[in-house]
């Protein structure tokens, strides 16, 4: 699962026929280990993405909602209905501040829940739209995020089919909060999974990292760069296409790259096949702005988030043909190979410098920036 | 639809086929007609469920995702999959106190979304949860959310399959808030909807109405009534599993009384189908704690909310069945005939009162009670 996220995957057909939940029985409610992370109240770390979003969804989301399949952790549940497979996904989007270059916090609802559709290899077909509204939002603004929900869904494929629209009263919000939640059809044979990635899979980034989290970073602090960061907000769903297209078989996993950045996907990957990473910085790309930016301020491109970047892990013999295919597609220009997965080091992710050092590339353990998304 | 969503249902095949939305071009984007309801700004009474709420859905929502559909205004939006159909219906919770006497925000999150998905005909497999939380909000406090969810879905038989955890800054929220987004199958030949409703069919309410609000309200204000009022927060899929066994036809329309209470239903139901309503009020089932409550306060119980109660809308000859299999469900004891679809007074609900005069039935404008679910 994103770490900031809670998902089962792959429920088995008993499980959909019974219908009823996981085997935990109420009895074992007495044993959570609470308190999480040393904590006795919610942290914006638990919001972050990093391990202390881990903490509580494997102390309380998983405790609760046990499910065999639950530890396969990807972006969407993937379940059967019939015949057929689903794949559902849920976001939040509380970004702060809900315009910013390259987009706002409409478009970003609808892409990051086609993506993680996306991810599964489904065709997303629909989502739901809930907004949670601040009494004295301005209505113009609400407009010109329902116009880019609109023009995103179009650009996505997806329809808007449901809604809900709530009212907090004054200074019990913070403008506007949006839940979209999304539906897509799985119509191909794939069992797309992080816990499938194996030894010697090469790992491609489907383009340039960090932007996301730089755009939003600069509109929040103010910061002006020499050139403008913007976010790189995309749809995915046609980038997965062409991918599973051309390669068939061979694609172990696919993960977009949002919260907690490329860092946070390589290392979910590492733990939930049980295989080392090993990457190298000099073929990571990043934009010289994003570069710039994060030397400023000190960050880390690899843990910044990202709104329309993926990684795909896919068996070497098939690399290049991915690699191609990606760069062909105007959003996956500056696709990179980047890495491979290693029967060593089970669980870690290491890089080679630039300087030809390593140094171990973990998740961060709490907030870096928060409401990124 | 419930007047606080904006719901698209029984998308036709050709739109799930092309599945690029609906036919609205970008261009017609500049025709809105704002200012909503003569206000710049969101108010609380736009998250009312009243006249208000239906201002903002359409001329915002439904001028945005505009769908030959969507005026059918349904509790969850119908769609083709397959050879099946998929019910799908998005709520977020936002209500305040979290925990009140009878529940809490996470019995409501399932139930709220359970029953929109059951109000189509189908069966309610899957649901998304997805927190948004206030830094500083205790885990313990999570923990026993986390766990009524669980209890909840079960008793309902809907597994959450994935989830979300995001987290405000503190004083940028107000605890917690949920969104919850539910999927079913509609695996009957039935086509349930408000516009459906056909002059002649009886109006069945499930049980005694105003519950829920009310005790919500009693908790708020740190009110004490001689008798505890406690919410009848429930699922509602088994009670209409029952009427639907019993009546595979005649029955037109379902609709949970939720924010707007029974008024609401009612209203919908006359603006839909093009009916007018008449109602008893002698009829309405209204436990005396409520009555008296509402009394004191000067609310009318038929627009108080509930979260456990529906309103039927079934041909006359099939009306005693339908009582009869309600008044045998534990959620249905107190289930009663209150009125009747007319072919006049199209678009209006009248109540006759206990004294023998009449009065028209509105649908509140704003806000009654904000943050009710």
């Amino acid at each position: 699962m994103k770490p900031s996220e809670f998902k089962t995957n792959g429920l088995t057909g008993e499980a959909a026929a019974t219908n009823k939940g996981a085997a935990l029985s109420e009895a074992s409610f007495g044993t959570c280990p609470l308190p999480i992370t040393a904590h006795d109240t919610v942290q914006l770390g638990h919001g972050s993405g990093g391990k202390m979003t881990n903490d509580l969804i494997s102390k309380l989301f998983v405790w609760a909602f046990d499910n065999p399949a639950l530890k396969r952790m990807d972006d969407s549940a993937v379940l059967p209905l019939g015949a057929s497979r689903l794949a559902i996904s849920t976001d939040s989007f509380i970004v702060d501040p809900i315009f910013f270059p390259g987009g706002d916090i409409g478009e970003l609802a609808v892409y990051g829940t086609v993506n993680d559709v996306a991810m599964s290899g489904a065709r997303p077909l629909y989502i739901s739209l809930a907004f949670i509204l601040e009494e004295g939002f301005p209505l113009a603004d609400l407009r010109r995020i329902v116009e880019s929900v609109r023009r995103a869904a179009d650009r996505s494929g997806v329809t808007v089919v449901t809604g809900d629209t709530k009212v907090l009263n004054r200074g019990k919000g913070d403008g506007v909060f949006i839940n979209t939640t999304g539906v897509g059809l799985i119509e191909r044979p794939v069992e797309l999974s992080s816990s499938n990635v194996r030894p010697g899979d090469r790992l491609i980034v489907s383009g340039s990292i960090g932007e996301h989290g730089m755009a939003i970073l600069s509109k929040r602090e103010g910061l002006e760069f020499e050139s403008p960061i913007v976010s790189d907000a995309a749809p995915l769903s046609e980038l997965v296409d062409a991918v599973l297209d051309a390669v068939p078989e061979g694609v172990h996993a696919l993960r977009d790259a949002t919260r907690g950045g490329v860092a946070a996907v390589l290392n979910e990957f590492a733990v939930a096949a049980r295989v080392g990473i090993r990457i190298e910085e000099g073929t990571v790309p990043v934009e010289p702005a994003v570069a710039g930016a994060c030397e400023f301020l000190g960050l880390d491109p690899l843990h910044v988030a990202n709104e329309g970047k993926m990684i795909v892990a896919v068996e070497d013999a098939h690399a290049a043909r991915v690699l191609e295919v990606m760069q062909a597609h105007a959003l996956g220009r500056d696709a990179a190979i980047i890495g491979t997965a290693t029967d060593t080091d089970a669980g870690m992710v290491i890089m080679r410098t630039r300087l030809g050092g390593t140094r171990v590339v973990d998740m961060l353990v709490g907030e870096q920036l928060p409401r990124i998304c």
